[in-house]
């Protein structure tokens, strides 16, 4: 038995997220239909570093699986991503030791999230950031998205019920800039693992500090306090990328 | 009665090109359907300024219809940009004098051509721009497209059959530039009008040219020769916009 370990990206839009559910298309679903047709129609199963919401794309999703042969890994990798859909592509794949695990192999995780400020509405990006067009103090959403970073208990920006017992989690970098071309707001989260709904509910509450609707320092509150409430409402998934996955060793 | 120009932008993905047809989604259908409804029900006729084809995007589409009443601008670009479905917004709307034609009042269009040249693959952008995975020599495109510059005879470049007399057209800007960090070819191309397809074959043409498969001055022998069997392969929608188009007066 071989493990092989792929970056894939993918176009959220069409997908019920990630993982493969009972109804609705998933990514995990396109990609072991493929790879079980590959593998003369044994079945292959995936898994990923992290799960992905409906609307949220990635561009560096990492998974693995088994094949019982070694393949030629670009051979492979061709077949992989020609014979999956169009919004799913696949970047590169590796052979890794057969204890390696996507997900449980220690990681850090970055995600982007993109807001659309400009007007008039760009309808080619309806999917691929969130439109805000509220007037937006970006200074102040500077110095408070730094209130983020360290370790800290992010149960306050988690949604209700996860049933993850340690919510502590360590953010190593949260900034934003603007992209004057595009009129986009980009925010860049890295850490050790994020919590469900965790960015999403991050930059909702950090728009809501720059429509001033809530102090600047509602971040640390929120942490300290632990209290969903307290925090801004969960940002749209389509404007969610995971974009990089890097692996300890 | 009041003749209303709007300038409206459109993602071509899901539709099958401008026009009204007998099946199939398409832009002039939304609109229509959106402003009869504005109307209490009387019917609104569109007229645009130029036809797009199935997969083709818009910036600065133009069109003009007739309402009996005068409305407030604004509240009326609101509504049609809100009632109209997520793929479709209405950038700009003004009242103009009633034998203002969209079509046939003198204008200069400018398309955009993205040809996405970067590896891997940009799942978010397969509807957005058209990928070519073989060499290309910029700098041989860079020359070649400039003859295209000019009045010239375009029948060599347009779809046979076409029922258009004069395919005489005058194309005053036509250049190519490269962005590095999205890895996209974008090619530009200003004129007082253009044939059927003749922007999505002017492309085609130059990407064989760049790929070396055809002399460099292939350009100059298909105006001449005006024979479509010269130039290269019509080049996919997906990659064109209508971006602008500016009105004599």
């Amino acid at each position: 038995m071989i493990r092989y370990k792929a970056t894939i990206s993918y176009d959220g839009t069409l997908f019920s997220g990630f993982q493969r559910q009972s109804h609705g298309r998933t990514v995990q679903e396109e990609i072991e239909k493929t790879l079980t047709k590959l593998n003369s129609g044994r079945l292959v199963q995936v898994h990923a570093a992290g799960r992905t919401d409906a609307g949220v794309h990635a561009y560096g999703q990492v998974i693995h699986f088994d094949l019982e042969q070694e393949r030629e890994l670009e051979k492979l990798r061709f077949a992989l991503d020609t014979q999956t859909p169009d919004d799913i592509n696949v970047v590169a794949i590796e052979i890794v030791s057969n204890d390696f695990h996507a997900r449980y192999n220690k990681h850090s995780k970055t995600y982007e999230f993109l807001v659309d400020i400009g007007r008039p509405k760009n309808p080619m990006m309806r999917n691929y950031a969130t439109p805000y067009p509220y007037p937006l103090d970006i200074n102040r959403m500077t110095i408070a998205i730094k209130d983020l970073i360290g370790t800290h208990d992010f149960t306050g920006f988690t949604a209700a019920g996860t049933n993850v017992d340690n919510k502590v989690r360590t953010i190593t970098r949260a900034d934003l800039r603007y992209d004057p071309e595009k009129h986009f707001l980009i925010f860049t989260f890295s850490g050790n693992g994020f919590l469900y709904k965790q960015v999403r509910n991050m930059v909702g509450t950090l728009l809501k500090i720059g429509n001033n609707r809530i102090p600047a320092d509602q971040i640390k509150i929120v942490l300290d306090s632990r209290d969903r409430q307290l925090a801004g409402p969960t940002a749209p998934g389509n404007g969610l990328y995971l974009k990089e996955i890097i692996y300890a060793d």
